[in-house]
């Protein structure tokens, strides 16, 4: 039996995007960002949603490139950090330990010590109410060598990414491998 | 060291979100999606992606409304065939043995054994390339009471929702809890 728990931003997985940025003195930040994903495969594209009293956001408006860094589970308490306090009052950098390079292909920085990196040019800003919307073309992924397998693809058992869940306002790990796509279900 | 892989959707975690429609002739629908997120607050709303050339594309456009129905772990099979199989050549409902019930806010199907159901109208559409963003406003949600806790929490434990890795095309469930948001990272 169904409960209703009316209009809600409840749903699992949500991803633990670390956004990175430059400000308008060209200062280097990141945010924490748990509303996101992936939106299209071609272009490639990842959403971040942003509310627009955020430093990041005007960030992003002004140098119109983003990066969206992947921590790990080791990473938890510094990824934690940075969507508490604001880049405004606190080089969040420095405070975390963290060192910021500058993205390949785009204007933003990205966090040398997380294992993954998106490196994104704005393509679309669409305002919604609380949050706008930074629709971002991956120009590059780029990832550490000690997260992926023989074959050149990101073993999760290795990267140990984060997850955040709503509704508990809880971080989780990955769990285990049960299947694979577009196959499990060709026996139903 | 990080490798420079290109641009590529590579991206962890990805959601499974099983989306439900009505076709022209009032037939449900459900497809299985991995490109999506939240994306506002306030209102509360919901991106899911889909390829123009798919049939929840058209019956999205058409009817203005669909349904995010998230599986749980036993469902994966089931979750699998209806990201294979298109619903223009398959009763997918029928197919997988699944019972589809209209939700109660918007003109779209929920699946009854899936624990959670997010109902949406159709907010925005956003044409980005081989993919069209459809966000969503979250008009309800709806959850079996079995996968709540004491304090009307969902507990991940009891729900076991999948997430897909895009690299590996694998499914993973979710790993055990790590620690509190917005709190873990206050003793940086």
């Amino acid at each position: 039996m169904k409960r209703s728990l009316g209009p809600k931003t409840l749903l699992f997985p949500a991803p633990v995007f670390v956004v990175g940025t430059y400000d308008e003195a060209g200062r280097p930040n990141i945010a924490t960002v748990a509303w996101g994903g992936l939106c299209c495969s071609d272009p490639p594209c990842v959403a971040v949603a942003l509310r627009e009293a955020t430093f990041t956001h005007g960030n992003i408006v002004r140098r119109k490139a983003f990066t969206v860094n992947l921590p790990g589970e080791e990473h938890l308490r510094l990824a934690d950090f940075c969507g508490i306090e604001s880049g405004r009052t606190v080089d969040k950098f420095a405070r975390a330990g963290l060192t910021a390079e500058r993205a390949g292909s785009v204007d933003a920085p990205c966090v040398v010590e997380f294992p993954l990196v998106l490196e994104c040019r704005l393509l679309k800003t669409i305002a919604l109410g609380l949050h706008t919307q930074f629709i971002g073309q991956i120009l590059d992924v780029k990832v550490e060598e000690c997260v992926l397998n023989a074959q050149g693809v990101v073993d999760l058992q290795k990267f140990r990414p984060l997850i955040f869940a709503p509704d508990s306002s809880a971080y989780h790990g990955v769990g285990p491998r049960l299947g694979r796509a577009f196959s499990e279900g060709k026996s139903v």
